[in-house]
């Protein structure tokens, strides 16, 4: 068998049964392969976005999602992807085609020959920096120890993405399958990490017990070590009040009692005064970016920082304030933790959770249908994601871009139906919904994908919306019409006195014809220029089956909420 | 002044008066800095394309192009465009955005962090591998020197690109220009340079007298090093055959003696020929890629190879036959050159010439308006191409991009008419027609830009149509319309007996309407859908002022004429 046939059969053996790639004469042998073992391939009109498909589908399947991409500018072409996967720490796997190994720069292991072969470039050193593992498949024989080598690095521990090169000569190479060598994955010591648990569990009960106001903070950790329903108990056990990070946003329904979303600059004032006047939070999994503890590391300045993370560099970066740093992988941790408080009787925090909800009483997003004193009256963009979070349900995934839907969605959804939602969450990243609308259709054929984009972040990776009609996915694409760039105009107005910097369409005619857009991609469009009846269209496009790219007019003055009224 | 308004006086003292950028809140100080200095900026609509325009305008300038990027996201979008230019030799700078220092992944020494500050990445170690020079400004006062540097290092030696990250805090801290320190260029050592080129031009003339069929080959080190008006005076001393690379097939008009044009795999026969019977080749600024020596470096087999070229490690390369290898700036040898030859008499070559002669008479490349033997007629793109090339002058500048149109325009143009030609060279990338030939209109705008592209390339960057309409770029865009990934049904059919793997257009009805395409970017279609009155047709095109995106109907089953019949 070639050492292609190989690695597609690996992947039916993991029940990879889709992957996303854009063919090439570099990746051909690999291309053929794909088609050859009947893994259903979703093609992208550019490799950027590939990656980002292959996360998606990875999260929202909770298992590995693959990228395909060729030689050359196909792998440089993948690499803005590849670096959202890595900043949210989505476990996939991208194959790169690569030309005869002996034409490789990697072969000369010079640093001063900046291609060799047909389109080649040394792609490992360039990804390096960007995944947990990065290799040059040089001997057909090492396949299956790089393979599974990849697989575990992908899904263990902080997961993440990881390369693997595959040069022509090798993809075509036969190889015995039974006499390849596999990868032996290390044993870590448990013992010590079982003690080292105990007495970190001991010390957060001691400090629980002496503590009058203490916060639960659920991070990305807890669903990528696949701890959510043990978490779920647990937030029934403590009874304190829970915050999300973004990435959690969706984990438990904000309907709930004790859970309050997300926290952070771009969220409400409720979970930023919980936050504040804490005395003890309790992390899981969560990197206290500056996003949501406040450029200032400020927000949990009462309280103590209990920080159980698997990375132990994030524990100890300059500047954040963690108290009693706990470096375990919340796969053992969670467990021993659930077990451990089932056998205690816990302090009550009645007053503490009473005051908490006082705090969401009292500071509530407002959401009105237009902005007061203003003549023409355009939908607010608030009222718009209120109704969009509302009407969707436990079969709907929804998907944010950056930029003002994003801030939004995570202000005033409340998951309360069990839906879910996939986003750039570290970067906020610019023109991602498109492509994470794919892996999710993609990862979920029978879900109904509500993706929302603003008309800058679609431009990035406008190509493919054909990708979407030509695959007919279930996907509602919400195109926010603002009049471009509102983010940007926020800050102009906040830092240069209102001074614009040019961007695409602040020198007049710069924007799109929606319309028009959604015609030349072979999408039906639809209007949404007000709030009539706004509940009954969106049930309606709910409904449909087809994909449908819906223009949504909205306020071009458009404020959000900054619980911090800073930056 | 703020560091950032340092940074656009030093451009303008380097006469930079465009730039290309996306702004973004990590970039917001940079970009104000910009608007104030009052250097004219391009917006492009995805950073991915942003060098690729810098990358355009450096070459066709003969100068530094800039590209201006956000943090995080805006500086990994840019990763694409920058292996190009870096591959290309494109001396540009790139200046991303950053978040303050103390929030960057860089200030923790952590590989292990993947972001720290709001959309942070860190992109030095990233980029490191695809630039001569990366740096992060931590300290205000460095600007000066970090500036000086990185010009230096993108425009002396080898060309290439150079990249330079600069935090916020940097960004608007105040600093006094009088107190900055430069950066010191070491000089190296001319004394010795000069013995080594003084033996050198000895051992070429040795070898040269002993010649009978010598070839000379300029490769893109002349076009870098400036020398193209030295080099044609060398060719008129020497008179032998001269073969051209892909960057240098503008250098002079084919129709002039001695002059043969590109050779290699997509080449024509009579180069291929020449190569194959010459008994010595002196090359100047070549690399010797496999495209143009054939994959086993095969093309000159019977020559003595002389290659001189400023980096010693392409001279290394295992696998290809170098006989000579001279270590030399052409900057340097090629003044030396032309004095030491001025001084000579030298052999002639008459029968050898009247044999090459034979050879392009002999082996030429049918161009007929339609394929033989085919029941529906339409347009070979062999015509299309050259009578794109027939029509075009002094004026105007071509672009071509990957897959069929790139290989027949390199073997039919014959640039006759002083004509210049940009494109993707070292890897003929697809999709980089829309953002070089947006470069070159900024870089002349003068000029009148003839761009091809083919409907699969035009996905990658597709955004950027409207760029050209936004600012009326005098660019016609010609997309060849053939179905689509016609390079890549070719491969299929060579390689795995016409089985063909998905690519976006291969289930069906993949392929875009032009037309639509054309109204969603605003841009004025045109249709080309046979040979009658082409000449005519284009012409009126050319005299257009206009953005023009001309839809170009060719046949969908092209053969790519391909001088070695082997890959």
């Amino acid at each position: 068998m070639r050492v292609v046939d190989f690695i597609v059969k690996f992947l039916k053996q993991k029940k990879i049964n889709d992957i996303f790639m854009l063919t090439g004469y570099g990746a051909m042998y690999l291309n053929d392969a794909v088609k050859l073992a009947g893994i259903k391939y979703y093609a992208t009109r550019n490799e950027a976005t590939a990656p980002s498909m292959a996360s998606s589908y990875a999260r929202l399947k909770n298992k590995v999602g693959v990228a395909c991409v060729t030689a050359g500018p196909g792998a440089t072409n993948a690499l803005p992807g590849l670096a959202e996967a890595y900043v949210d720490s989505s476990p996939i796997v991208i194959l790169s085609g690569q030309v005869d190994y002996k034409q490789t720069t990697h072969s000369t292991n010079s640093k001063q020959i900046r291609s060799f072969g047909t389109a080649e470039i040394n792609i490992i050193p360039i990804v390096k920096p960007l995944t947990k593992y990065a290799e040059i498949i040089k001997n057909p024989k090492d396949v299956k120890y790089i393979l599974e080598k990849a697989f575990y690095m992908a899904t263990s521990g902080r997961r993440g993405p990881v390369w693997i090169d595959i040069p022509l000569n090798v993809q075509r190479a036969k190889i015995d399958e039974k006499k390849l060598r596999g990868y032996k994955i290390e044993k870590t010591k448990e013992k010590n990490s079982f003690l080292k648990i105990k007495n970190n569990l001991e010390k957060i009960l001691y400090l629980f017990n002496k503590s009058q106001k203490p916060i639960l903070i659920l991070g990305h950790g807890v669903k990528q070590s696949n701890q959510i329903e043990a978490v779920k108990k647990i937030v029934n056990i403590l009874k304190i009040p829970v915050i999300f990070t973004r990435f959690t946003n969706d984990l438990i329904s904000h309907n709930k009692k004790f859970i309050y979303g997300i926290s952070g600059i771009k969220a409400t004032k409720f979970t930023k005064k919980i936050m504040n006047n804490s005395d003890l939070a309790i992390s899981f999994g969560c990197r206290f970016s500056p996003q949501f503890v406040g450029h200032d590391f400020n927000a949990l300045k009462k309280a103590k920082v209990i920080s159980v993370d698997i990375e132990k560099d994030e524990l100890a970066k300059k500047g954040q304030k963690i108290d009693y740093p706990m470096n375990h992988d919340l796969k053992d941790f969670i467990p021993y933790f659930l077990k451990f408080l089932k056998k205690k009787k816990l302090k009550k925090f009645d007053n503490w959770n009473s005051n908490c909800e006082n705090f969401k009483k009292n500071n509530p997003i407002i959401i009105s249908k237009f902005k007061k004193n203003k003549k023409n009256k355009l939908m607010d963009l608030y009222y718009f994601m209120d109704r969009l979070g509302k009407i969707s349900s436990k079969n709907n995934i929804l998907v944010t871009d950056a930029g003002s839907n994003y801030y939004v969605g995570g202000q005033v959804w409340n998951f309360e139906n069990g839906q879910r939602e996939v986003s750039s969450y570290t970067n906020a990243a610019m023109g991602l919904t498109i492509p994470l609308a794919i892996g999710a259709a993609v990862a979920s054929p029978r879900a109904n994908i509500l993706a929302v984009t603003g008309d800058g972040s679609l431009e990035l990776n406008i190509q493919e919306l054909k990708t979407i009609s030509h695959n007919k996915f279930n996907i509602k694409l919400f195109v926010i019409n603002n009049g471009g760039y509102v983010s940007m105009h926020n800050w102009a107005d906040a830092f240069f006195k209102g001074r614009r910097v040019d961007n695409p369409v602040d020198t007049g005619d710069g924007t799109l014809i929606l319309k028009n857009v959604a015609k030349a991609f072979d999408m039906e469009h639809r209007l949404i220029s007000s709030t009539n009846n706004l509940d009954k269209i969106l049930k309606e496009i709910k409904r449909s089956k087809k994909p449908l790219f819906v223009e949504v007019l909205t306020d071009n003055k458009q404020i959000i909420y900054d619980a911090y009224k800073d930056y």
